[in-house]
């Protein structure tokens, strides 16, 4: 059965390494850079502002996702030569364009967390061990 | 600067541990989860067909994905009591509607790969590093 959705797209052979899907999947797809765009899309930005507004999020790993976002153009840094360095940070005229699309994904999120919550834990309650 | 698309949304104070979408984002982004439900989307699948179809993909994380989406009831999983035994990995009904919000960032990357890839390039030789 061929969903809806995508009923005039022939399915590919092969999801390759070279094609697109996989390639921004590597990108937009780790939770935590979804996070920082969806986070940035209400606006500009400092370091400890994002680090302080996203819960759990490591300082490494907030540094290696904000330089991940910027060198594929989706973040852009500002540094303003001010004692001490004040370095800001926004959604590029590309990041923006990502914005709907996630926005979409946090729609599902709240329509349907309800009904991943309960197949989990009828999952877990069938493949539970003894002991 | 508040986008467009979330303008009536109030900013969130903090993108808290517990909250749905940090939830959600850890079982719907990881790129292997996606790929598997773009590639069931296009119908059932026996686990040798996605192995198949999803380069770059090992074994185990193809196992690990599967049981993870099953668990999640994005996926569901029918054994035939056939020898060798045969098994069929199709979406849930839950799992279908997530195909339409995926479709949109599949469409984004469409549009918006070349884009992508320019300013990774401009990125690494603006820091590429001598020698």
């Amino acid at each position: 059965m061929v969903r809806k959705q995508i009923k005039n797209i022939p399915e590919p052979e092969i999801f390759t390494l070279d094609c697109p899907t996989q390639q921004v999947l590597d990108i937009v797809c780790s939770k935590w850079s979804v996070i920082v765009i969806y986070c940035l899309a209400f606006g500009t930005k400092r370091y400890n502002q994002l680090q302080g507004k996203i819960e759990g999020i490591s300082q490494k790993m907030l540094t290696q996702t904000l330089r991940n976002l910027e060198r594929n153009g989706l973040v852009e840094r500002q540094v303003f030569p001010v004692v001490p360095p004040r370095v800001e940070y926004s959604l590029s005229a590309l990041g923006e364009t990502l914005v709907e699309p996630l926005c979409f994904l946090a729609d599902w999120t709240d329509t349907h967390i309800e009904a991943v919550k309960s197949a989990r834990d009828r999952y877990d309650t069938d493949n539970q061990t003894d002991g």
